[in-house]
């Protein structure tokens, strides 16, 4: 046992942590900016194309995905790095490519695609030309239950027909989300689990129709692509745009399912450090009562509850990884559900605390709180609320 | 020791109840297609005035107004009016011209207002004519810390010369909004609770000057007037403009303090019943995993917890009011501070639960849910975090 | 709506607290040395009795019982005495006869006893000549599903023969407990909530054998008599001491519950607030890194939350009295429930914090926290876990 | 970074863990009968003996101690050892001669003593043949802030003359007990942290007089030599008997905390887990409302909970383990004091909730819960209640 990053684990993040300082930090009001500037566009901002240009000229780029296409980093190499990018989740992730959806959609490809499929898709979402959306999450269907999906995928000669409506479709706000990975049933009488199928669908298809972009605590994630609504009436494409065979859809999500998960509790914990450091400062500087905040009993008690948290979750984030790097996706799924559940929730309070010690600055636009706090609960319910994978992790531990 | 409500206080509660269930909920999505309709503009829309004109015709008028410029309710009979009200919080309130920061205003104006000032200023509150804002809150100042306050007040000749910044004023985006009460020290070498005093500026006097609006969670709460950073820059006012004796802010401040939190918080149990009531719906009609949400037991439980503290903290309140009518504010003190702490805090749980039942819907803008959290929390920090009162309430608590 | 307690019961009130503090408080150390003296005997020691003659020359007796056989106190003015009352647990409630178990199986007699059972037991347990127990809970049957009872009571000509086995009977094991009251199933095949009755067995009957003492977290509630396990083999007792007609068990047990609940909860309310009066002496007094610990943010936090907790929950128990008072026990159902999960949970909190403040004083016996703890805990055990009875409100809560 | 175990560590955990299902669990009921049959003696009873033999003769023993005199373990290979212990508190760490307080009187006469005090001390300890206790608290004086000691050692030719009053002085009941590490002040005028000296005092000085045992939640941890009150009444001893140099007590404690705190935590994870077995047994066997235990939503819910704090927290502990190997006890502070804080707070509460699935049982003595819950609890209080720890911990962490 041996608690010590590896060299290149530690070189990557140096480096990361370098590219985020001079870079992305200063870069965070220039997207305010921007984003001021064209209230009503949807999708990657001008400093955002600049980051990624130095991120890639520097090597920090795709270092999410393991093997060839990739860095070469493992689970446990990357987490670290994706930790960095949470400190600042609007452009860090996207400065290095490594931002979900697109993340999760690669691996997806990159795994199970055909080669005319990595032709087509993978190559231009590794070189950030087009970004992605995944279709998953129906409004009418609980998410958590995800045999229940209603979105249906028929096949017609040498094409498949696509019928259904989708929402929280990250991303497929952004016009250059040029690409849809649809997860609808091919055969609702087939085994429980091997009903689905994913499809890639072009955003030009016709009967795509982008329905309503979708807010989040008020929040649109417009420099992200947002959040979308669509719907599928009919849509036509060629039956080799499925991903793997008919009725892989359901074992194909859950292959995405861990490194997705996993992906966000590393930024999360980037999070919650950035929050750390910003209380620190505000600590010390503002004064009241006759004392610094720093001073104050509820504060050194929140800080110290931070940090225990953070420590604590990070080593069960990064054994995770190490598990996902030994055994396998599969065999850490109870460790992939500990953390989705843990690293969220823990990173929510100490959200939250900051901005009881920031006040009323904290739930504005004045300082990243707010935002992060809506990001942040967010992930509670993202595939499946907390309490899905409590009662699931619950039964797993009570089994005889 | 009588736990029935009298006979005009029922009377009253069936009457507002039977408004917002024929008047205020129906206008709910008009409010939506309005606000849409003209997303720049700030400050009441059309829909509003009507339910005006016609609570106002129906005598649910100035209801938070005890004597007779109101209509006669002691605060024990207001509480249940105003927990009616804060089930649709973005309508119901300004209905009945009940809304903070007028009902606050309008109180000061009643109490301490020479009779030119209500004249000129409390009339047309009264008759909703004009809106108000309370200008309290600055940027560089510990705001739970009344005796920072930096914005000076200077006599010159007949004059007043009000120099500072302002932040979080609410209502103030709003053009209708004509009138604000600024907080400034007049004497700041006076000792530490006569050295501010209180004056009535208009909206038009040359120096002043909003600067920008202010976001809770992303959510600009355009159509109750928002909240607003402004500079007031030299602004000249005549001395007669001054409300009370010079000195008298802290004093006033404090006398505004008392109605303005327990309003607050008979509105946030109307919020907590409402959430309730829209898990109550969900609870019963979605299905997972083959069975109700209402047959889940994390469920019950939430709706279980939910209860008990409505109905703890409903009692409370009622008790706080009622030391109100009977002792007066400034021995109800504790006991408001109490709730101040407890109601929000409670109801903010609730609403997060509620979230969590109803996933990506509960952050979006398809339930009222994510609103009523931005503003349930932002009440947390609300004239001073939490934090501050427990510690007053702790101290007071532990002498001996 | 009247928050003011009634003359009588302020007089009550008021005779109680000076009791307490004139005859009670005094008496702790001298139950704690007449314990010390005779370690192994189970029962009442002679400072109860004492006290017992004190209170009752001063008609501080059985005030816990509505109608002639009490002092006619509703249970609104029985209220704020109950509470005084559970400032010292070990002595005040046994001193003015209000204990429990006696009290509920007095109320049972009262209610539904024969004019002989009234006679030969009640009376003696009205005077405090006698006590008695309440054999309901078994070891091997979850007790908060009183359907599944597995003693019987079988009929056999003028006699009935009980066989079972229970535990939990609290006070048994001391000798002067001389009748109990079991609850057995008379008719399995009845109708699920017919099949239970309540039957006398005196304590000497043969067949009874008294198998041990239970203890919690250490203690055995020597004092108060224990709390046994018993076995009932093949015990025959007249018919005539049924209680009530046969099958009425289920609903008898009900109808004591009640007021069984809200005593304790009460009681829990002054155990809370003496825990607070011992945290106020001691933040006082003590000196750490420089500064009392009343000067220390978490203490003065901590004082304030158990302060609010306390004041809103009293409204609570006191609502709850006022229904039984004025609609009934059973329709003050809902409340009872309410008070049962929150007011012990809350109290028990109170205590665990009280017991950091005190450091290791805490969890000895030089300070009464660590006991109040035990007894207090043992309340969200005692007829049903609070989890069950959150599932049983929640669900109430989201019925449609 | 590597998770998984050494060989020689995995070795000695499953060597632990099978000695503690072939011979510990076994005993557990033995040592009840043993202490049922004398229930007045204080001190090892005769199946210790027995478990002590047989593990010495397996190599399990002094495990916990560096160097040549123990097994030559790291900390980070000790720990999972001392979880297994933890699964029997009362016999297998006394099994293994690895119990508190020993463990660090060992130590510190390991790592600070001289040839002959080793001689005389150290090795009868390694070989159990007596027992000792560590004599640092006082009754009158904060225990968290150890510059406060009253104690006094005073120089007087060759000898020293202690005088003071300590208390949980833990395993002092023993006569066994043939020492006492007693820290004083031997020059209040020196510097704050060279003020204190630790000192040998023999048990059978004259001078020396245990005054009473104290008990924890009704507990006297009579097995284990309880917890003493101990007068210090002019006790001569030779100035050879001072541990290291004048004024290096501080320094001492120091260094024998930060390995006492963290045994204390492994033994802790291997109580939360030995609880979380015992729930999972009972949820599977118990039935209610038609449905085992372990098929109710709260009863997974906390098994779920359990599983990820156990996790998150034992790789805390490892961690802190692996940096006082590498690094150092001094630059593992921080994370000392994290897991003091977070892991017995985690197993208090994973207790608690195992309680409320056992329902009375878990109370009482039927189930080893209650004993475990106070044995956790007062972990939390032991050498500094968390909240100091917490405030250490806050202001380091918001230090600019």
């Amino acid at each position: 046992m041996d608690f010590a990053l590896d060299e290149r684990a530690r070189e990557f993040r140096e480096r990361a942590r370098v590219f985020l300082e001079e870079h992305v930090m200063p870069a965070e009001p220039v997207l305010d900016e921007q984003l001021a500037a064209s209230p009503h566009e949807w999708g990657v901002r001008p400093i955002v194309r600049e980051l990624q240009a130095e991120a890639r000229a520097q090597g920090l780029w795709n270092l999410f995905l393991p093997g060839e296409n990739g860095a070469g980093l493992t689970n446990l190499q990357y987490a670290p790095v994706a930790e960095v990018t949470g400190w600042s989740p609007r452009l860090a992730p996207a400065a290095f490519n490594c931002a979900a959806p697109d993340t999760g959609n690669m691996e997806v490809l990159n795994d199970f695609g055909t080669p005319e499929q990595k032709d087509r898709w993978l190559d231009p979402l590794l070189r950030a030309e087009i970004r992605s959306s995944f279709c998953m999450t129906e409004p009418d269907t609980a998410s958590s239950d995800a045999t229940n999906i209603a979105t249906r995928i028929r096949r017609d000669g040498d094409d498949c027909i696509v019928t259904g409506r989708k929402w929280w479709s990250t991303g497929a706000m952004n016009p250059d989300a040029a690409i849809f990975i649809v997860m609808g049933k091919t055969d609702p009488e087939a085994e429980r689990h091997r009903q689905q199928s994913m499809i890639l669908v072009p955003r030009d298809s016709p009967g795509v129709r982008i329905v309503r972009p979708l807010s989040v605590f008020g929040y649109d994630d417009r420099d992200h692509g947002g959040h979308a609504e669509i719907a599928f009436d009919e849509v036509r494409v060629p039956a080799i745009n499925l991903i793997g065979d008919e009725g892989s859809g359901f074992a194909i999500a859950q292959a995405r399912l861990g490194p997705g998960r996993i992906h966000h509790c590393m930024r999360a914990l980037g999070m919650g450090e950035r929050t750390l450091a910003l209380v620190r400062e505000r600590a010390n500087e503002r004064h009241t009562f006759g004392r610094t905040l720093a001073e104050q009993g509820v504060v050194r008690e929140w800080a110290a509850e931070s940090r225990i948290q953070l420590e604590a979750l990070r080593l069960l984030v990064l054994k995770t990884a190490w598990l996902m790097d030994t055994v396998g996706n599969r065999r850490a799924m109870t460790e992939i559900q500990a953390i989705k559940i843990a690293v969220p929730r823990a990173v929510q309070t100490i959200v939250d605390r900051a901005i009881q010690v920031f006040g009323a600055a904290g739930v504005s636009a004045d300082t990243p709180l707010a935002e992060l706090y809506a990001g942040i609960r967010s992930l509670r319910i993202a595939d499946g609320p907390d309490e899905v994978h409590l009662s699931s992790l619950g039964r797993a531990e009570l089994r005889v």
